[in-house]
């Protein structure tokens, strides 16, 4: 059985369990009250990501507070060096911390391993079987 | 300037800058309706890893649909397998599978640079700062 078998076709709201390793930026963030055109930027930026070389995918969850978790995940280190070079994404960021945040937290990290769960997959927990993959048991 | 300057004492909502490299659990999650004791579970679940060796913080989002992402922080992957194997943190996890989700991902990953900003630092690029530094270069 192959972990990479559940969420090849992730559900909404989940990005894929893409081949290890790749790179994932995690953006933690805390809006200020009011629009200010963030939500429009917000979808322009979400666009132009997608169309960069390495772009993977990404998860984003803001709650009532304004708090909120974006990942966007890229095939290597270089990918992620070039999206944050880009002309309109630096102007994006530059009116982030003029309008939009309070603050932020800015993370880089290597996905080592994934593995995903949906409801139709049964009761069995995905992460034994991963594990047990790991260790060269068959799952 | 050192960048672990900036969120060594984090806002609320956020996680510190921790010494890096560090490790993160990325956990995306669609809730189902309902409670269903979930409230409770997610606070003890919280204050138990807070317990565990190697635990360094943690950060959560869940939006008004119920999808959510909680990421975890800890100093060594042998951490997180500890945490793994905790007894009651399995049941929960089982729970989880049967009452409380959908569907999620869980992505381990290796944190190799972090950066912060706040409302008080003004309006300059940490990025840029950070970039400069690994580049060897006085920001």
């Amino acid at each position: 059985m192959s972990k990479q078998k559940n969420l090849s076709q992730p559900p909404a709201g989940l990005a894929a369990l893409f081949e290890t390793p790749y790179y994932a930026v995690m953006f933690t963030s805390q809006r200020r009250s009011g629009d200010a055109g963030y939500g429009d930027m917000a979808e322009r930026m979400v666009a132009l990501a997608a169309d960069q070389t390495g772009y993977l995918g990404a998860e984003s969850v803001r709650d009532a507070t304004g708090l909120g978790i974006t990942m966007s995940y890229w095939r290597s280190e270089a990918d992620i060096a070039a999206w944050r070079r880009h002309a309109e994404h630096q102007l994006a960021r530059d009116q982030g911390r003029a309008d939009w945040y309070e603050h932020y937290a800015v993370r880089v990290a290597r996905v080592e391993r994934s593995y995903g769960w949906t409801r139709s997959d049964g009761p069995a927990d995905p992460q034994a079987a991963a594990a047990a993959k790991d260790a060269g048991v068959k799952a």
